[in-house]
């Protein structure tokens, strides 16, 4: 049987058969179908975060399926939720394609949605969307999430003497882009840092944890080590100095890409994108949550929103206009 | 001065620029600049949608400047959320836009933004955004809104001997799509009604109105009178039937535009989609809110889920893939 196009289905066929596919939240009242979605909160209040993929710019069609571009829809969203210290509950997802998109591409992606969701933010659900057409692929979600009665942790909080800690991958997300651009078959060794640029795998579920173990300030590096440290730093009026040492364990597992690519671990580690890892300081003498690695410090505002073991560095990063 | 582009600006301060003439909302609890924003509910519960609109499928640069478009992008989601029977709250926007737009327009974007957020949903702010780069401007809004303790009013609940009204227009904002596609220096008689089309009206505090007033079922007609009553009549398993001389003062006010344009008016009330008018049913007897007007019944489910003085019409309307 042949295929189906978006165009010979129509909006509302095309619709029914993916939304069948999505699985269902917990703290959903009115699910798809209707004008608009209702979502339960547990404490009177829910948090909003909005983000957008765009063909080209943000991924590449040769590069990534329609499950891996759902998969990492999910991952970018939520992480900005754990980022706050709220457990994700719901999201919208607008998605504009050719007409000419065979319907399996768009079943693949709920299908990617769905492994997203279930293995990051598990309870949560897609409640609503909108599909339209369009000659580039475009992705727009907007996730939510449920603070459960915690206060937000913000980017404004770290205080002088707070302790820097990491949740996940450093620089991963960037080799493999690397990798990817070098479109070379002597790099499939590394298929594992590949996967992670393609479907990036956040600890969304330490966002709540570091709340609860009493993080001052917090965010999700979609943007680099260094630049999203400087958000932290200068929305808390503060310096913040990375230990170097603390990110050997993390150059030390992109080594032999970097080797193989010619170019520097360290690099990737302190100034690549899209790991979508939490990024959190938590008073002096926290016991970490498990899961969360101490690399740098909290210090006085200096000149220099972040230094590399006392020396200033450069805050670069990647800016989603200028790329 | 010459006026910058988004490229020579760089993301983080043509947001700057764009957020700080943002307007604040009554219900923000931490706005945009941090990972996500928060915002209070007073029920538990929050109402959610979601809209996209492209560069070259829904709007035209040539027709709409950055100002009519913002005004848009609230008009056309919160309606959804008006049609829900909710109070819209906070609304996220996500806008992609080619490097070397200038800022003027984006700014141009975010006064549209407050100017529709101030005419149609008092109250209401944007809490948050994205800004990206791509070839074609895309603009993907999500809505959110407050049932104040209400039920939500679905699609789902018209019964047999109901009323069916609108309020707002009908047929105009297609007829101005219309008079732009004319692009005749002799339609400049009918500003007016390409006006609606560049900056639709729809009447959204009165979809609390009608949910307080007793509303059975409802929702905002993007795609034409016949095809969202049809979306009544299927999920509540009716059928509809409008009432032709009802509709004809809609007609009447179309009718030397459709003379110009040699088209009949009548088919703009019908099938003319964006008018974003709230259309509901509500049981007999009950005095419709100021600003509805009955235009048909809710009848016995008889295989044609919309009639026009109980002949069948075809289920035609704007349909987003297929055009």
């Amino acid at each position: 049987m042949q295929v189906k196009t978006l165009t010979e289905l129509g909006e509302g066929e095309s619709l029914r058969l993916t939304i069948g596919r999505l699985i269902a939240g917990d703290q959903v009242l009115v699910g798809p179908g209707d004008d608009a979605a209702v979502v339960a909160t547990t404490d009177g209040r829910f948090v909003v975060t909005t983000d957008t993929m765009i063909e080209d710019h943000d991924f590449r069609l040769d590069w990534s399926t329609g499950f891996d571009l759902g998969f990492k829809a999910i991952a970018s969203n939520v992480s900005d939720i754990a980022a706050m210290g709220a457990k994700p509950t719901a999201l919208v997802v607008a998605v504009a394609l050719p007409g000419t998109t065979e319907i399996t591409w768009l079943e693949d992606f709920a299908d990617g949605l769905n492994a997203g969701i279930r293995e990051l933010a598990p309870g949560a659900s897609v409640v609503g969307g909108d599909l339209a057409m369009s000659e580039k692929v475009f992705i727009s979600v907007t996730a939510h999430g449920d603070l459960q009665g915690k206060e937000p942790v913000l980017r404004s909080g770290a205080k002088l003497g707070d302790v820097l800690a990491v949740a996940g991958t450093l620089g991963k997300a960037a080799a493999g882009l690397a990798l990817l651009q070098r479109n070379d078959s002597s790099t499939s060794a590394f298929d594992e840092l590949v996967e992670i640029q393609k479907r990036p795998m956040p600890p969304v579920l330490l966002g709540v944890v570091a709340n609860n173990s009493g993080a001052t300030a917090m965010l999700d590096i979609s943007d680099g080590l260094v630049k999203d440290a400087s958000r932290i730093a200068k929305a808390s009026n503060v310096s913040i100095d990375l230990t170097g040492s603390a990110l050997q364990g993390f150059e030390a597992v992109l080594e032999q890409a970097a080797a193989r690519l010619e170019v520097s671990g360290m690099d990737w580690v302190l100034y690549g994108g899209e790991d979508h890892s939490l990024l959190a300081t938590f008073p002096k003498g926290t016991e970490l949550p498990k899961g969360f690695k101490a690399i740098g410090n909290v210090t006085q505002a200096n000149g220099n929103s972040v230094t590399l073991d006392g020396i200033a560095v450069s805050i670069i990063g990647w800016d989603s206009i200028r790329g």
